[in-house]
């Protein structure tokens, strides 16, 4: 990916996060990346483009943050923990990719050609959490019973939940940690 | 509460169920109910007055559906499951109610006059979750060492997790209600 294109699409994060989704108008990226808006219009052809790729942007992002937690331990079921926590810290990078990520929820219940590609982002989250959770059904840490795709899903609905509780001012950020460790607890029993 | 007012806030919740907060105009708000804007400013004197009352609109409309099936059953556990699974149904007025709730939730990140409001109507769902939960505790149909209001925070955080995913295309209602029901049995272990 280019470093420009890359550029752009921070400044969309950080744009939707400020402003949310309506917010964000060409000029205004523009600004905000540093480059023209001829620039923007050529990576991403027009707003939906920019929206569609700032989606796929936030997860990619999601995903570099916790690889360096995946990588401190071998276990799947240390990893799926750290790896669902990570998404509640107090890091502005976090927090403004997590609030990116939920305004761009929150829209796709208005604009339609945005759930597609949310789907399918969502669907690749809870694939991860899922694979670890099967590995770690499959090396006896948590119950032969536990439904790895149920189990996945769910932990990552209340991290949403939970976040946009946290970014809306319901609830702190150490409660929803502590909610979330012990969800993870109930879900992957041993 | 005066007919005109209510009349007032149900259209406010379908105009934000359709358009989200940002399309929330006085005229075309007075065109959905009915009304002149000089009646919307007299009982609502601002915007910000009409999302208030409209966010307090929305928790009382929910209390009013989930109170049947309250009704329906005298056991707390039978109860708090029923009243958690009827925020997910196929019910027009339900579904717009819950559509209009994620929107001013996923809002108050961008309106921090949102966020007292959200927070106590918040508080006021997990305190009736919690009231039901205690109950169940205290007759034997839940086990001694659940966390009352953890156990609801949690719940009705899934709920809304859930939810925004079912509105915005992620989750289809019949996988969402099957997931909540399990999250229930989960937290509620007998």
């Amino acid at each position: 990916m280019s470093e420009r294109r890359t550029q752009i699409l921070e400044a969309a994060v950080r744009v939707i996060a400020q402003d949310g989704v309506r917010g964000l108008r060409i000029p205004k990226l523009a600004t905000e990346a540093g480059v023209s808006t001829a620039l923007i219009y050529y990576h991403f052809s027009d707003r939906a483009g920019i929206l569609r790729a700032a989606l796929d942007h936030i997860n990619q992002r999601a995903r570099q943050y916790t690889r360096p937690a995946l990588a401190g331990s071998d276990d799947p079921r240390t990893r799926v923990e750290r790896m669902l926590l990570l998404e509640l810290q107090d890091d502005e990078g976090i927090r403004l990719n997590s609030i990116a990520w939920g305004e761009l929820r929150a829209s796709a219940t208005f604009h339609p050609d945005l759930r597609e590609p949310l789907q399918a982002s969502t669907g690749a989250w809870n694939a991860d959490v899922e694979a670890l959770v099967r590995q770690a059904r499959d090396n006896g840490s948590v119950a032969g019973d536990v439904d790895p795709a149920a189990a996945a899903e769910r932990l990552t609905a209340l991290v949403e939940g939970l976040s946009e509780r946290w970014h809306s001012g319901s609830l702190t950020l150490g409660r929803a940690r502590r909610l979330l460790t012990q969800a993870i607890v109930l879900e992957l029993r041993p």
